[in-house]
């Protein structure tokens, strides 16, 4: 798999690529497939509807590798903390944490709930062609943590924050519990068949930099260590969106880091890792910005085992065609 | 001044401390005067209570400056764009800008409807004692653009960033048009009174780094070449929120550059100017947080002239006595 082989290192003459969210609503076969799950849990939830979109993006577009249809979500809902999605507000928990006894009340066999994402790594695997990577994924301890201490987004993450400097010894008992719940989560889908596994750590950029490696990174480094002791063969992609200010701190035994648009490939670079990124998704409006984009990338990366990817996920009113547009220009010249 | 000083980089034994939004919502004050002007756009609007606003926070709590209060949604407004302000939704423009035309019809003359910014500058500047500054401020070209284009607040920017990417000559029309306007706003604040003038680009992390150079930055650079040019003894303050992956390609004739806390001081040190910031906000829930995070800061800057301040607004819900404790941490070994 050209994909793996690029998570570790090895240089190829056409650079892999894949697309955060590339199972989503730019694509009418997504749309279709999830007006026949209903809403959007149910479709995580079916594991025949959740693999049959996973695959929808390699089938009609070729992308290298698929990543598991679901939504980092569904690990704090297994925990306990009943998970609805509202139409313009976004995920949703009623139930927040914010005590000592909300955090031992979670359920510490949340992984062994989440049977129906094993079984979509299991068809989609046996389904996907032998050199195409699939990869399973989950929130980073401190993204998903937000969630559950704000229960929703949040502007300011003023409630989740207020916990670390107030209270920082429930922080780290939450994310710790978290972290042991993902050690099994990741480990399930590998023996499921996921070939990789992304961190993503979309509100890194909520922490100062002191405070993201005390109660964000660190996590990302046990989970990592865990993963990579046992699965030596397994490539584990870190996401922290937002740190370009301090990415040299990051060390560990990660293979992969991805990198968000703001942060340029020459800083990321200064890191040991294969890099993955990181055109900016508006790009791809316009075939001549996607065109600019990817020379740029390909100069950066010339030397280098580059995974190809958005800075972000792809939007979902991007023209198919464009999306199109940006592989052809990726493998050819 | 021991503000200005600093800001033109002399060293003082205490620093100079000031807060983004120091007039807000954590101050009794403030919240009682905002109750007589009714709402919030009525107290930009209000001279004389914008000016009282604007002094609170020095007689309470004795910050080293005072900054206006004021909206930088006031210049979209009077180049003619009808503004709202919605409870929980935040602002809102009902006219968006997506063609020339809607450029074109832009009041060029905005500045001088801005009336009321300028009355409550000379009036507040009369009441301040004269060892304490008055920042005049503005919102930077790119941020206002936003706003302008998205209507509202935005989580992609993607319209703002389709219009760069697809027919970058009206972005850049529209850009050019409001920093001239912001060019006769600001030198009017400054006739007006204010000794410093900070803009604000809240907005800055939402472009690629190439980008922000090209649709942001230029027209900051052109904006404070053309005040430092005039008004040299006027200090002119940066503040581009989220830049930390590239703060060292900011160049332009600015005295101080603002850091946000998730900009490591020393990244931003790199840079040729005078540092403001950049406590992280939700430290002042604690203080044992905030006196962590002074002494840090102290003695990051220990051998440079440095302004104090957080690295974003204060949030509302910060009890007055933090603050207290904030400022005597700054003040006192």
């Amino acid at each position: 798999m050209i994909f793996i082989d690029t998570c570790f290192g090895k240089k190829s003459d056409v650079m892999p690529i894949w697309m955060m969210r590339q199972a989503g609503r730019y694509l009418a076969e997504y749309k279709a497939t999830r007006a026949r799950a209903g809403d959007f849990l149910s479709l995580c939830k079916d594991y025949k509807l959740a693999s049959e979109v996973t695959l929808q993006p390699v089938d009609i577009l070729d992308f290298d590798a698929a990543i598991i249809f679901s939504d980092i979500l569904v690990v704090p809902l297994e925990l306990g903390l009943p998970l609805r999605f509202e139409a313009g507000e976004g995920p949703v928990f009623d139930e927040i944490i914010s005590s000592e006894i909300d955090v031992e009340k979670l359920n510490i066999n949340a992984a062994s709930k989440l049977i129906y994402v094993y079984d979509a790594i299991k068809l989609t695997r046996e389904k996907l062609a032998s050199n195409k990577a699939l990869i399973g994924f989950c929130g980073a301890p401190w993204t998903l943590a937000t969630y559950m201490i704000e229960g929703k987004g949040s502007k300011t993450y003023a409630k989740s924050k207020r916990m670390i400097y107030e209270n920082p010894a429930l922080a780290h008992k939450l994310l710790a519990k978290i972290t042991e719940v993902l050690k099994e989560y990741c480990e399930n889908q590998i023996k499921a068949g996921a070939n990789a596994i992304q961190i993503f750590d979309s509100w890194a950029n909520a922490l100062e930099p002191s405070a993201y490696l005390e109660f964000a990174w660190k996590y990302i480094q046990d989970l990592a260590s865990y993963l990579k002791t046992k699965y030596p063969h397994i490539a584990i992609i870190a996401f922290p969106k937002g740190v370009g200010g301090f990415i040299e701190c990051l060390d560990a035994k990660i293979d992969v880091l991805g990198v968000d648009w703001s942060t340029p490939l020459q800083v990321a670079a200064k890191t040991p890792y294969v890099l993955q990124g990181n055109l900016e998704p508006c790009r791809l409006y316009s075939k001549k910005a996607i065109k600019e984009g990817v020379e740029i990338i390909k100069e950066l990366t010339k030397d280098k085992a580059h995974i190809f990817n958005l800075g972000h996920g792809i939007l979902p009113d991007i023209p198919v065609e464009n999306v199109r547009y940006l592989i052809d220009c990726v493998r050819n010249a």
